[in-house]
């Protein structure tokens, strides 16, 4: 039978829509070479960037340096100050490993001593070395770079927060840090935030900046802040590196509760690569320097708006780093509900998210829910077969412990297609839910981690 | 303007073209050609495979078949049946998997049955379709094809073990399998076995065998089996899919006892890529043929031997599996000592083992111990980082709370272009030890899981 005009235009359109998948395949396989080590040359940027580092706030209190100071990378800044004004109260959360590096050792220690009255505090990071695993030489270093730092800023040591992000088990260059802190001291300014969120980047693609605010009593609260992350990210009660300033009023033990409330559903919901880190850092400062009252309660109506508002840049950060996870082209949500306690809800969630085979099949934009069902039976929660449902998107795949009678292969791997994906997954036996957040398995994760240490 | 038909039939031969053309540089740039999914032209053989299939011994009482069915691939054989000669002693083991397939659940149950006096069995498997998540539909269709092989071979079905493994959540076409069963049965012989090894491959690229013989009381007792596995190996209690057997004369719940103890050192002692299948079963057969006497004391010298030389084939097989992970290009043993307590040892191994990042450094050839250093510390298990020692081979690379002062970048990176590495981690605290084997991770893994649904 002769084929009409338009049975040539649905066939064109059809190969055109094969030759748009088949060119972005190549486009994968011709990958570029990998990113320099050396970071003078950035690698290409993640497809899942956001369009621009956001205008973020200025926060009255918080000023920011950065610099090149050569600890590993050339060519690039890798050191960030930040001085904290005078009255900051300061909180923060830390990676569990029992590998942790010395900085953050002396970070958790300095946090529970009780800070002077009125004191200030500075952070001091570089990025390039992660001074972990490098024996009684890693504190020597912590101590020489606070120091430094506080000198050059009149505070006192105590005050003076550090971390390290790069290569474990090799000697931190410090001299290289100290000989630059009285440069970095002369040129801290309110509007450098930008500027440090960038010296913190190792294998990222883009820098990740957040903000919120919300009206107090008597005045504004601001809150901005930034991280740096991309692999060895399966964060344990913090994560990565990651720095939020705030003008609130608040005391040190209150905004401390207020971030380990909010990091199950932030930082701890995230995983690129079910790889935690040594260096994972989480610190958040409050000058107090907003015209708003003080905090004081926070079961207020502004206790509890704060709370939101900090937990929403905590989310979003966390979710920038999944959207820089080394290699990833899709951002994925899984979406547990129905589990039988919160332990199962986030165990099922993890066991997906982590799942290579559910990665890898993500990447090759395969509707494989078989292997979604496989990593919840991995998972150790309880399930029952029967009372399970997936669904992608809005689209239900499978119920009833088997795929739904209208199971439609082409339109699931059409969806496959999105760069924003959603696995969620009932487990219809009772309340407890988690949504965690991840990212694909693709060649450019065995690139990057294969081809160079970083 | 309007297109003419003659427009748009100029417009798809061109597009059909560059199709064309982009297909062929897709297969070119996609290093070594992938596995083809019918199976028709097997994938290029693991590197770390033997030399070949190795001679197995003829077990008394046991029969091989093997045909190709067609239940989804193509060119190949995909079924095998086994049949065991009259008062055969069946033991066995599967996976925990919360979502495991109908047929493990079914030969749970025959297993947990006590057999009828001086009974024979029959094992079936078929390759390309795990009949898992397949709901109701998933039992009819055990029941169809052990209740074949019941009828042609004269015993009841509550003796006829069934396995399936390949994708998941689809049907299984089982009437292909139960017309293929006559001529099965037709065809057994006590030389099939490496035919019947070959039947169950997925996307292993070498059948694996092993065997052993040890002296009873009074004659040999001999012990061949096989395995197959590539993929999603994690096991938990269980692997894959594995059939040994033996002439030994032992009562089933001894045989069982063995196995269970064997376990932890063989099949729950490897890892490919930490995702646990629906399908993981072993199981051993003991014909009783043997002229050496029953085995009725298991810590007698021969019950002894027979457990070890029972427990050699199964790491024997454990092994190979580990041999063609994947994309597996270097074979990995993890030796962790000094724990506080054996689940500590276990979770250290297995996070080493596991780690993406330890993976990918592996492929790359990089001596990046700091990366084992992370895994040890997210591992939740006891450490302390001035005690630990790590070394590579022979070569200690980190103790005493750092990298050793006589640390050779050279000398290291030199060992890690070796096909066989074995990773040691002593934990310096107590006397628990585990050692499990893995593979690295490659883009191969990545082009085997992301390009096809297997």
């Amino acid at each position: 039978m002769a084929k009409t005009n338009k049975d040539w235009k649905s066939r064109a359109d059809k190969l055109k829509a094969r030759l748009k998948k088949l060119e972005k395949r190549l486009e994968a396989a011709l990958r570029p070479p990998s990113p320099a080590p050396t970071g003078s040359k950035p690698a290409a940027m993640s497809p899942l960037a956001p369009a621009a580092f956001p205008a973020l706030p200025v926060i009255a209190g918080v000023e920011f340096a950065a610099i090149a100071a050569g600890v590993r990378y050339v060519g690039r800044s890798d050191v960030m100050l930040v001085r904290l004004a005078p009255g900051t109260a300061v909180a923060g959360a830390f990676t569990r490993s029992s590998t942790r590096a010395a900085c953050i050792h002396d970070c958790q220690a300095k946090l529970r001593a009780k800070a002077p009255e009125g004191a200030g505090a500075a952070i001091i990071v570089n990025s390039g070395n992660a001074n972990a695993f490098t024996g009684a030489a890693g504190q020597e270093a912590v101590d020489a770079v606070t120091g430094a730092v506080a000198s050059a800023l009149g505070m006192p040591a105590s005050r003076v927060f550090s971390s390290s992000t790069g290569v474990i088990g090799e000697p931190l260059p410090y001299a290289r840090i100290t000989a630059k802190v009285p440069e970095l001291a002369a040129t801290l300014s309110p509007g450098g935030i930008e500027l440090a969120a960038r010296a913190i980047m190792t294998t990222d693609t883009f820098a990740k900046g957040a903000s919120a605010q919300i009206e107090g009593e008597g005045g504004t609260i601001h809150i901005a802040g930034f991280a740096k992350g991309s692999g060895m990210i399966a964060p344990d009660m913090a994560t990565m590196l990651v720095y939020i300033f705030t003008d609130a009023k608040i005391a040190p033990a209150k905004l401390q509760k207020i971030i380990s409330g909010q990091l199950d559903t932030s930082f701890n919901a995230i995983t690129v690569d079910s790889d935690t880190s040594t260096s994972d850092a989480l610190i958040v400062a409050a000058t107090g320097q907003s015209s708003a009252a003080e905090i004081a309660n926070l079961r207020s109506s502004t206790g509890r708006a704060f709370a939101a508002a900090l937990g929403g840049v905590m989310l979003d950060l966390a979710k920038q780093v999944v959207r820089d996870g080394e290699g990833a082209t899709k951002f994925v949500e899984v979406r547990v509900t129905g589990a039988e306690s919160n332990g199962d809800a986030h165990r099922v969630a993890m066991s997906v998210a982590n799942s290579p085979l559910v990665k890898t099949a993500i990447a090759g934009e395969d509707a494989n829910w078989g292997r979604v069902v496989a990593a919840i039976g991995k998972s150790g929660a309880t399930a029952d077969r029967d009372r399970l449902r997936i669904s992608f998107g809005d689209m239900v795949l499978a119920e009833n412990g088997w795929r739904v009678p209208s199971y439609d292969e082409e339109k699931a791997s059409a969806y496959m297609e999105g760069q924003e994906l959603v696995i969620s997954i009932d487990l219809g036996l009772g309340t407890a839910s988690k949504t965690v957040y991840t990212c694909d398995l693709t060649h450019r994760y065995i690139d990057i981690n294969a081809d160079y240490r970083s």
